[in-house]
């Protein structure tokens, strides 16, 4: 059993099970802009992770596919409205919904998707304790995302952020989600609150280090040629964890530099590769990577506390597939 | 007890007890954006129906409470959404959410309090099976309202729109929340299926007329000066019932007249005034009155398998209300 087979059966069995959710509707429109991102295809991780985290309790997978079912349709909802907010033209290779349908129907079609993760959810059979502990888990995940992507806009304008501040933010715009994904899992799996507990930490580590992982290969991917994406993110003055150290230790020449360019939209080539160079310089592209370890090394040890079965083997495998994918 | 001190005692009852969900968060900048609205005041007409309607079924008002901050958590968070769609600029006399605080802000304080809405329903005192019941027609309502937003947007690019389609409209837009803040009113006192079934017949008609009276105010408010509304609603080829009643009824020289002058964004006043003369002609503003007073009749006559109490006094009052206000 490797991973992949795993993560391609679970995402067959969910994509099938899903689909109930993803039905038409009137206007036909605003029903086409709603599953327009959902039908793009995706990797599936949340549920995936909600799915194998039952299981690793000794839960019964099938139970927690309704709050699979919720989780995606939650992480498909802000995707929609964060592509309007960030005004990105494509996602998953495919045109974004307010590109292809108009804002107005995708602010619609993430509020339907919205709506309809609380429907999924709801046909989750547990106990009403659970089932209360659950929906409250749920909403403060999406109060923490709304906050993260608010708080992501709002780094863009400023000069500078600190490391504590940025992990505040990936925390609440990415770990929430898997942490959520992870320890939702082994609540309707029926796992002990230590084993909770222990699987909400694995979460929240794993999704910092897949945020961390993130950064990082954008600014690794080819150090010799910057790339397109490089360039962007550095003209747009993106605050990634590798921005955020290197303006926390540059002095002298290179804090006068960082200044000057980064975050300067016109700039040339020449000087984003000074950016580059820069961070090159201050060990900020390897500390990120370093960090994206630690959080790995932190997700296998909250592991721990579970007992030892293949779905254990699989969340441990998911933590170094996140460091080893190339995006 | 008069219909106004009652609805002035709750309203107070209401924002001291809704309080406790808008509070301050981080980033300081989201949570203003999405108090901005709630703040800044409102009839609470569908909190006062929650309430209403559970004390006409002899249950408890305060169990009602948050059902009813549910409720107006997300009216308000569709308020939000329309008015950045329907690019308004004042909403109570305040500038809209996206005006004041950008859009991006304005989509996330929109998410935020439809967070907000499932966090104080949770809040709700009742069993399991209850709760189940209260949340599926919550969810079901919130997926009418986005549908019913998105005709209301199609609707105005269409030529015409029979009077079906615009009363399935205005169903899913308007009144499917009266409808769902008395009969979950209702469910949450105890009601018998009769009496919930009565009270949601109630809200809806209720709705419909509170809609059509709007479409008869706008258009009647002032017959001799054409005011200012009245000029962009013929401009803009809003799809009101009198719009609608007018394009199926007319022939020849009037047919043409609207063909020609409703929705020409150029026309002049004296242009608007012929098309305000032909839906008067027509009988179409008769008949959007007429209308409004059937439905205001059919929310009297649900209230009939409703016991006599006081509370049941103030929901057909509020019935008259609803025709007699002028705005």
């Amino acid at each position: 059993m490797t991973l992949e087979s795993e993560l391609s059966k679970k995402t067959t069995l969910f994509n099938t099970y899903w689909e109930k959710y993803l039905t038409a509707g009137t206007p036909p429109t605003l029903y086409q802009a709603a599953w327009h991102l959902p039908h793009a295809g995706g990797k599936r991780v949340r549920p995936f992770l909600a799915l194998t985290a039952c299981e690793s309790v000794a839960g019964d997978m099938n139970a927690a596919l309704p709050f699979a079912a919720a989780l995606e349709l939650m992480h498909n909802f802000t995707l929609v409205h964060d592509d309007i907010m960030d005004r990105s033209v494509l996602r998953r290779n495919y045109p974004t919904v307010h590109i292809k349908f108009g804002e107005p129907s995708a602010i619609l079609a993430g509020d339907l998707m919205f709506a309809k993760s609380f429907e999924a959810l709801l046909d989750t059979a547990v106990i009403y304790e659970t089932f209360k502990q659950l929906e409250g888990w749920f909403v403060d995940c999406i109060i923490g995302i709304c906050e993260g992507q608010h708080l992501d806009m709002e780094f863009e304008q400023r000069a500078t952020v600190s490391e504590k501040e940025y992990l505040d933010m990936i925390k609440k715009k990415t770990a929430v989600l898997f942490e959520l994904s992870a320890k939702g899992g082994a609540l309707i799996g029926g796992g002990s609150s230590k084993e909770i507990d222990a699987l909400g930490t694995y979460g929240t580590s794993l999704g910092l280090s897949f945020q961390i992982w993130d950064d990082y290969l954008d600014m690794s991917s080819d150090e010799k040629t910057i790339g397109k994406d490089i360039g962007n993110d550095i003209r747009n003055g993106k605050k990634t964890l590798i921005a955020v150290h290197s303006h926390s230790h540059a002095t002298g020449k290179q804090k006068q530099l960082l200044d000057d360019l980064f975050g300067d939209r016109k700039a040339t080539d020449a000087e984003v590769n000074k950016v580059f160079t820069c961070f090159r310089d201050l060990g900020s592209i390897e500390y990120a990577q370093q960090q994206a370890l630690h959080y790995n090394t932190l997700a296998k040890d909250a592991l721990g506390a579970i007992r030892s079965s293949p779905a254990k083997q699989l969340l441990s495998d998911l933590v170094d597939y996140a460091i080893h994918r190339v995006k």
